[in-house]
């Protein structure tokens, strides 16, 4: 009983231990979630954008319906990017990822944090705030890219 | 005047009336968004399943946010099925998904179903009921896999 216990308490600490990239069985797994997270992010918030840029008339309710979206889209992809998943699948990361960790870091954070002001600002139902936060995220990702993501 | 309120409310309508695949600009990002769609859901119930079939030990936690991303994920790739995306991208989508275009909504509302008693079930923290909502989750992936995904 004493050993079963032993065995349990290591597997605990293991399973909370073990890198985000243990959750996917191949670093190409990490990789295309990853991206996929990404790509459903990029299309609501390019929703959000051609009404901030009046390519489509400013509708509140579907604005909000994407930040929303987009705000919890942000919070996904860094779990695909654990130590081993720089190579493995097609990818456009660069090395800087994993050499960078703090700087990547802050650059996830910031993300989540901006679109989070958009959605909020989406739900407010106001259109030059929307603006505003659109913005905001819009150069976090813009800045993200380039120090992280290969052209 | 009257001739601008007049193109205004005309672009409203088209806006309005514009199918889900109008928010893509190619079928190609359509079939991108769909499939990144599901890929991130299919990460997060694979963890619940890996917790439902004892190969990590059950975290009511870790299971109860997996399922809150399944639930939100569900609602999204039906609008990157709109017509004319069943061609033009790396696709597995059948002809049946257009042709029968019923059948395909009440899976995808099936699914949207099941997975919202999947986070329902996941946040009470009980592993039987977790089990049962799991598995009849499941079972909605794969009859629609069945009907309307190639191999």
């Amino acid at each position: 009983m004493k050993a079963f216990a032993c065995i349990a308490a290591a597997a605990t600490l293991m399973a909370l231990a073990a890198p985000a990239s243990a959750q996917f069985a191949k670093p190409e797994d990490a990789i295309k979630y990853r991206q996929g997270a990404f790509t459903v992010m990029g299309a609501h918030f390019s929703r959000i954008g051609a009404m901030v840029n009046g390519k489509v008339p400013y509708d509140a309710k579907a604005a909000a319906d994407n930040a929303a979206v987009v705000a919890e889209m942000a919070k996904l992809p860094w779990a695909g990017f654990g130590p081993g998943t720089d190579k493995g699948g097609n990818t456009k990361a660069k090395p800087e990822i994993w050499t960078e960790q703090v700087k990547f870091k802050e650059g996830g954070d910031k993300l989540m944090a901006e679109s989070a002001k958009l959605a909020t600002a989406a739900k407010a139902g106001n259109l030059d705030a929307l603006k505003t936060a659109f913005a905001a995220t819009a150069d976090t990702c813009k800045s993200c890219h380039d120090a992280f993501r290969s052209k």
